[in-house]
C-alpha cells in the first residue's frame, strides 16, 4: 500500500496551485458579474500560458495533442483546478469538452479526429453533448425520443434536447438519437452523431435559466430543437447502436474528473470556512472558532473530505489498473458519496459565514446553488444507490430487476 | 385540547387560497423575470382587491387600520399566503414592513403612528429595518458599531449597515444605533430611530447580490451608509436604550409570520413534488412514485411538516394566551426547527424534479437558494439552539454563560 | 385551537407522577436485577394502591370495569407512566394486555367478556397476542402459515409463532390463524381465536433471548408451537375472516399508547441527560453543560420531543373526534416519527453519560437496547413510510401498488 | 499510489478467514450463552493452533515473541479477526492485553519485560489497564484522583477505578496514578505502575453490568478499589510523570486495532444483511432485496465502510512511515468516523432483520448494544472532533483553548 502523491505530479501540483491562485482566481468575480463572453479573451490568454507550461488538455493522450497524464495523475491536478470555477476551463479539460475529447479519441475515425478532436484539444473550438431530453428521465438513457433516420448517405435527426451544456457558441454537438428502434435490446437502439451546430435545423431555443441564471457561452445549459437536421453518414461516431455503450464509456473517467473537481470546491470552501471562523468575532476576542458547534463542522468536513478523496483516488487507480468495468461499483459509489459530501461542506461553509455566505461576495453562494446539480446529473443519487445495491445483492443470489 | 382551525378563519382560508392561486400565482413568473418595479403596478391593483376583501394588513389591529386577526388566526392565513413569494406582499403583511407596523403600533407615539404607521398600513409606502452590520455578528445585537449622538434636539447617526432588506424605494428606515455606550448593561445601549430615507447622509451603497441576484425594490437587501444623518429627537422610537428590547419584541410574532410562511412554501413544494412523481415516468407506465426512495421523501416530508406546523401553531397560541415571554423556549425552537424542515423539503422536491428542479421553470430553485437564509437571519440555528439549551439547563442548576 | 391539558386530567397528572416516582421507580432496579417473578408480589400490592386511586385499567370503559379515560386523557397519563418500565404494568394498561382488553371490549361476546375480559381488567390474569410468525414478514399480516381448521364445534389450530410477548405465565392467548384460506381477499382469510394456554398442544418453546435477556413472565417474548390445539367454536373472536380487520383496530389506539409511553421514556432520558451534564465536570468548575455540542443535543431533543408529542396528541384527538379511519395517515406517521425520536434521544442521553451510560447503573442502557424494537414492531418504519406515501400519492392520482 | 493489499499478507488473509469461520465462529454461541470461563479451555486450544500457524500475538515484534507484522499488515489481519467477538482473543491480540504488550515492549525494563511481557505474549496470563475513574471524565486523563505515594523503595496506591476491562482473572494491572501532584503541567503528574492483582489492597468491587451483562473473565469490565496497594518502585513503568505520555502512545496503534476490528464487525453485519434481504420474502417471490429503502441501506453501508476502511489503512500507513505524531489528525478522525459508521451499519443490519435482529439468534444484537461503547471509550466523539478542529484551526491562526 502506498498513499503518496505520485512522484510524477508531486512537483507539478504546487505550480498549478500557484498559477490558479495568482492568475485564475482574480478573474472569477468578473466572470460572475459580466458573463463568459466578456472574459473569454482573458481566458484565451491564460490558456496560452498553460500551453506554454505543457499542461493544456492534461487528460488527453500526447498522440492527440494533450499533456498525457494518467488518470491518477490527472485526478490530483483536477482537484487543484476545481478550487476555481474557471480552473478546468483554463486548462482545457472542462466538461463537456473533456468527455467529448475522450469519446473522439476512443471511437473517432482518423478523419473525425482530424476534423473534430484536434481543434478541440488545441482549444480553438468548443463542443456540446446532446443526450438529455425534457420528456424522458435521465435515469433511463435507453429511452429516448430523438430519432436519426437513415436517408441515403445521410442521417436526418429530429428531436428535443435540453441541458445541452455549453451549446451556446459551440461549433459542434455530439447528439444521441435512436437509429435502430427495432433493436431487441433497448441499449442497442441509439447512436451518437457529430453535428456541426450550423447545420440547418439545429436550433438553440434558449439558455435555460438555472438557479436564477441563464448564463452564456460555455457557462450555459441550452434547450435545443433538432428539426430535419441532415448530417452525412460518416458523422456517425463509433458504429450504429453504439450510442449507449459510448455514453457509458464517457462516464467512467468523467466521474473521476467531476469528483476531483468537487473535492477542489470542498477544499476551497473548507479554507474559506476556517479563515472565517478564526477571524469573525462574536464578541471582542472571542472568534466563532471557539464555538463547539462550529468545531464540529470543521471536524466532520475534514473527515468526510478525506474519506471522499481516498475513495476517488482508489477508483482512479483501479480504473487504471483493471479497467472501468472492474471498477463499476466504485464508480457508482463515488458519484453519490462525493456529491453529498460536497453539498454538506458547502452548506456548513455558508452557515459559518452567516449573512455573508448568502451574498456573492464569496464564491460559496454560487457553488451552493449550482453544485446542487451534482446530486442530479450523470445519474441521480438514487439511481446509483439502487444500481450499486442490486449489483451487490446479485452476488448474494438476489434476482432483483 | 382542540386542534381545529379556529372557526373565525375556517371559511376565510379557502377564499384566500383561491385568490392566491387565481390572482397572485400568475404574477410570479413576471416578478422573477422582470423584477419588482415592473410588476409593482399589478401588485398595487391586487392590493386593492385585498382591501375590498377587508384583509389588507391582516395582522394589524383594527384601530390602526388593519384587519385585526389574532396571532393564531393570522398564522393560518400566513401559511396560505406563504405558498407564493408574493402572497404576503399582496396582503401587506410582508417583512420587513409587517414587523415595523407591529413596532410602531406597540411603541410609537400618536404622532409617529400618524406619520409613519398609517401610510404603511394603508400600503402607500414601504419601510426597512436597519440593524445588521457587516462587521458585527448578528448573533450579538448588543454589540453594534453604529452610533446616534445626541446633538441638541436631534440625533446624529453614523454607521454602516447591510442586509437592510427592502431599503431600495423605502420611505423610511428604523435604525438601530448605540445612544448610550456607557450604559452598564450591553442590552441598554442601543435605541431605535425613525429615519426618512431622504435624510441627507442616508445612502444606499448597493443592493447586495444575494445568491446571484441583486434584486430591486421590496425584493432586495441593501448595504447602507449613514454619515452624519440628523433626525429630530422626536424620531426616537420607544425610549432611549430600548432598542434591544424592542428588537426582541419585534421578533416574537415575526417568528410566527416567518415560520408559517415557510410552511406555506413547504406545502407548495410538497404538492409540486407529489404532482411530479405521479406524472414523471421512468419507463412507460412506471412513474417515479413507485420508487420507495421517493416514497420515503413523501413520508418524511409529510411527518416533518405536520410536526413543524403543530409547533408553530402551539407557539402562536401560547403567545396569545400567556405572552411572548412565557413562550421564549418555543419561539427559539420553531426558528431552527422549521427552517431546517423547510430546507429538507425543498431539497427533496428538487431531487424529485431532477434537472427540471434546477431550472427556474418551477419556483423550487428560487425557494432553494433564497430560503437558505432562513437558517441564518433572525438568529442562526446555532444561536437559538445554544440559547434554548442554556435556558433549559439553567433550570437544572447549570451556571452556563 | 386549544393546546391545554384537558381539565379532566390536569390535576391527576401530578398525582400519577408522584406515585410513579415514589412508589414505582424504587422497584426498577430489583426488577432489572432479579426478574419479573421476584417482584410480582410487590407489583400486585402497588396495583391495589392504584385500584384505590380509581385508576386501574385507565383506558378501559367504566362499564367494563376500567377508569374510563378518553383517548386524549389516557394519552397524558400514559406519558407519565412511560417514565418507568413498570408504569403501565402497575396501572394495568401494559401491552399486550391493554390491546387485548380493547379487542375484547370491542368484539367480544358477553360470555367472552365475562370469562376473558373481566379478570384481565381486574388484573387477576395476564394474556398474550400470538400473531407474528418466524417465517413470515410482520409487514404482511395477511400472509400467515398458522391455520385453524374447523372440526365440528371446534377449531383445531396448528402453527408456529414467536414474539408472543408475555406468553410466559399468561392464562390465555389471542391467536391469529387462517380459517378461510380460499377467501378471495387475503385480508379476509384469518380469524382470531381465544386460546387458554393450558389447552393441550399449546407449547412455549422458549423465551427468546432478546438483546441478551430472555426475561420472564410479563417481561418476555415467547416462541410458541401450536400442535392440534382444539378450542370450541365459541372462542372465535369477532367473526370468521375478521382477524386482519380486528388486528388493525387493535393497532389504532395501541399506537397512541406506545407513542406516549415512548415520550415518557424520552422525558426521563432527557431529565437524566440534563442532570448529568450540569453535574459532571470536565475540569474543576466546568461542567459538560458548557459544551456546545452537548447543548445541541439538549436543544434538538427538546424540539423533537415537543414535535412528536404534539403529533401524537393531535392524532389521539382526531381518533376521538372522527374515528381511527379518518386518522390513518396520522397513525402511520406517529409510529415511525416518534420511534426515531426515541432512538435519537436515548442515544444522546447515553453519550452524555459517557461510560456510565453503558452501564445498568442508569435505566438508559436498558431503554437503548430494548426500545430499538420500537422501529420494528407493529410495522417497521419502512412499512409505515411506504404506506403513508402511497395513500398520499393516490390522492394525486398515482396508481402505486 | 498503490491501494493493493500488501503482498506479505495477501495469501495469509484467506487462511485466517477460513480458520476464523471454521474454528472460531462455532464457539460464539457457547461463549454468549455460557460465558468466558466455560469456553476458556477451547479458546486455549485454538490458540495452540494459531501458535502453530506462527500467528500468535501478530502485532508484537518477533524479538518479544510475537509474529512481527507491520502495522499495515496487522490492520488487514485485524479486520478479518474482527468478524468474530473471539477473533482477536484467539490470536492473542485482544484489548486490553494488546495495548499492554505494546506498552511493555516500548517502555518496559528488561526485567519488567521478562516478568510481565513474555507470559502475556505467550498467552499464559491476562492483564488489565486501570485508568478510567468513575468520578473523573475520561476526556481529561490529566485529572485523576488515584494517587501513588512514594514510600521508601515502594509506591503506595490509593484510588477508585472502573471500566478496568478484563480485570476479572487478570494477573496484573497497569495502573495510572498521580505521583507528582505538584508538577506544573497537568500532563506530567501521573505515572503508570505494574500491579500484580494479588497485591493486598487491590480489590475488584464488581464486574459492572454493561448493557444487561456483567460478563466474566476477559469479557468483563471491573470496578476496582485500590487501598494502600504497595508495589516496589521498580514496578514503575517508563519513568515518573510519564503516565500520560505513555497512555497516549498506547492509543495510536490501538486506534488502528480498534478501527479495523470495527470494520470486521461491519463486514460481518453487512454480509448478514445481504443474506437476509435476498432470502426473506415479503410475499411469495418478492424478497426484501427488491425494496429500494433496503437497497439504500446496502449502498450507503458499502460506501461508508469503504470510506472508513481507506481512512484507517491510510492512517496505519502514515504512522508506519512518519510516526504517530505526524498522523495525529488522522488518528483522531478515524476514531469518531469509523465508530459512527459501525453504529449505522449495525442499525441497518438489525432493521433488515426485523424482529430477528432483536434476538440473540444472530450476533447483531450483541454487537449493537456492546459496540455502542465505540463512540465513548478512548475519547468520545466530541472530544476527538473538538481536538481535531482546534488543531486545524490553530494552523489558521486561531487561539482556541
Amino acid at each position: 500500500m502506498d498513499f503518496s502523491v505520485p512522484a510524477s505530479v508531486e512537483s507539478l501540483l504546487p505550480e498549478v496551485r500557484r498559477f490558479l491562485e495568482e492568475r485564475v482566481l482574480p478573474l472569477e468575480r468578473d466572470f460572475a458579474a459580466r458573463g463568459f463572453f466578456e472574459v473569454e479573451p482573458q481566458l484565451r490568454a491564460l490558456r496560452e500560458e498553460v500551453r506554454a507550461m505543457g499542461l493544456l488538455a492534461p487528460h488527453v493522450q500526447k498522440e492527440h495533442g494533450g499533456a498525457g497524464l494518467s488518470l491518477v495523475e490527472f485526478a490530483h491536478v483536477a482537484e487543484v483546478l476545481g478550487r476555481s470555477t474557471l480552473g478546468h476551463y483554463v486548462f482545457n479539460c472542462q466538461a463537456p469538452d473533456a468527455g467529448n475529447m475522450e469519446l473522439l479519441a476512443l471511437a473517432g475515425t482518423p478523419s473525425q479526429q482530424e476534423r473534430f478532436l484536434k481543434p478541440l484539444v488545441r482549444g480553438e473550438v468548443r463542443s456540446c453533448f446532446a443526450m438529455t431530453e425534457p420528456d424522458r428521465p435521465g435515469s433511463n438513457p435507453a429511452w429516448l425520443s430523438t430519432t436519426a433516420r437513415r436517408d441515403g448517405d445521410a442521417f436526418v435527426i429530429d428531436g428535443h434536447k435540453w441541458f445541452t451544456s455549453s451549446a451556446d457558441g459551440a461549433s459542434f454537438a455530439i447528439v444521441m438519437a435512436v437509429t435502430n428502434p427495432e433493436a431487441e435490446s433497448p441499449y442497442a437502439r441509439a447512436s451518437q452523431l457529430l453535428v456541426p451546430t450550423d447545420t440547418p435545423g439545429f436550433r438553440i431555443v434558449r439558455n435555460i435559466p438555472v438557479m436564477g441564471e441563464a448564463g452564456q457561452g460555455w457557462a450555459s445549459h441550452a434547450e435545443v430543437r433538432l428539426t430535419g437536421v441532415r448530417v452525412p453518414a460518416e458523422n456517425l461516431l463509433g458504429g450504429e447502436g453504439m450510442g449507449f455503450v459510448l455514453a457509458q464509456e464517457r462516464l467512467g473517467p468523467g466521474r473521476i474528473h467531476h469528483c476531483m473537481r468537487w473535492l477542489g470546491i470542498c477544499a476551497r470552501a473548507f479554507e474559506l470556512m476556517c479563515q472565517r471562523v478564526v477571524s469573525r468575532e462574536l464578541s471582542p476576542g472571542k472568534p466563532l472558532a471557539t464555538r463547539q458547534m462550529v468545531q464540529e463542522w470543521i471536524a466532520d468536513s475534514r473527515a468526510e473530505m478525506d474519506a471522499a478523496r481516498l475513495m476517488v483516488l482508489r477508483t482512479a487507480w483501479l480504473i487504471e489498473k483493471e479497467g472501468a468495468a472492474a471498477a463499476r461499483d466504485e464508480i457508482s459509489t463515488i458519484k453519490f458519496y462525493v456529491a453529498n459530501v460536497l453539498q454538506r461542506v458547502l452548506d456548513r461553509a455558508i452557515q459559518a459565514h452567516g449573512a455573508l455566505g448568502m451574498t456573492d461576495d464569496t464564491p460559496l453562494a454560487a457553488f451552493f446553488r449550482h453544485e446542487r446539480a451534482a446530486r442530479i446529473y450523470d445519474g441521480a443519487d438514487e439511481v446509483h444507490k439502487a444500481s450499486l445495491a442490486r449489483r451487490i445483492l446479485a452476488r448474494y443470489g438476489a434476482k432483483v430487476s
